[in-house]
């Protein structure tokens, strides 16, 4: 039985590209934290968007404005010992950067596939209609996405299972003591 | 010594005009949270301005919206078992009675002082602007402020002194059994 470390909490803020798993993987840690008694808190892009951010756009400003509440949010909950799961493709390192100087208990986690793997995937349809031209500033397509530098996890979801990449987050997480083993 | 209820956290709505002395109480009483052991965290309405809802003005659909986001960070907090205290005017009764159904751990608390000693207090210097007509649809001037039917806690704060009303707020908490006397 894993156990948390009740007064420290941390940020675990995924990146990727719109299909690269993120969401997906997120909910497998979930459940794997959950199942270690920790209390845990996803903010997901899509929630966030509707509760915070309803009446932004996806101009790069709009998405830094967005990206910073989550920070802000999330940076609330950890410091009481919540564990967040952040799921926001968050494409610009700056304001990642950003995040992570205020939060200092984050740890970023690359879901990193191919474009054209995500874009195969294409769960939501937005590739399909980004390049029909009918969504303007599609990251990947016409708006970039910078990958992280120095995550502390890398999951490359076009080779792993869901599960071999949920494990690789579990298991940095005990590495880094948030979890005891 | 209080004891904390460590698996509830609850959320200390406190609503009242501009000057009614809402920070101030929410201050104090925090002070004594703290002192109980008890997680907390104050979303005063200036902070989450400038962090969730910067470029919305005051209108009163902008307004809502900025309840509905306090009310949203409030409630991820105490379904974690922080005690939230929220500091804004929150003037409308509909949008509070929202906060209400959505976080049910919640304390209302009316920081009740007639309009002409907020006004004469004028901490911001906010009701001679509003008076001189530089600032549109102020809260208790040119804009409704609507007074809570059933709030868990009146403040009387301008015959109470500061550490009455916090007293007031405490056993109340007690009494709902939010803290262990």
């Amino acid at each position: 039985m894993k156990q948390a470390n009740r007064e420290r909490g941390c940020v675990l803020w995924f990146t990727g590209l719109s299909g690269s798993g993120k969401t997906t993987i997120a909910q497998e840690v979930e459940n794997e934290l959950l199942g270690a008694g920790v209390p845990v808190e996803i903010l997901d892009g899509d929630v966030v968007r509707e509760n915070l951010s309803k009446g932004l756009g996806f101009s790069k400003e709009d998405r830094d404005i967005n990206i910073r509440r989550i920070a802000f949010v999330a940076h609330l909950l950890q410091r009481n010992g919540v564990f967040v799961i952040t799921a926001a493709i968050s494409p610009y390192r700056r304001v990642r950067h950003e995040a992570r100087a205020m939060i200092k208990d984050f740890v970023e986690i690359y879901a990193d596939a191919p474009l054209e793997v995500c874009e195969e995937r294409d769960v939501k349809g937005l590739y399909a209609k980004a390049r029909a031209g009918e969504i303007k500033g599609f990251t990947g397509i016409d708006d970039p996405y910078e990958a992280p530098e120095a995550p502390e996890i890398t999951c490359h979801t076009d080779t792993e299972t869901v599960q071999e990449s949920a494990k690789k987050v579990m298991d940095r997480l005990i590495e880094l003591k948030y979890i005891e083993a």
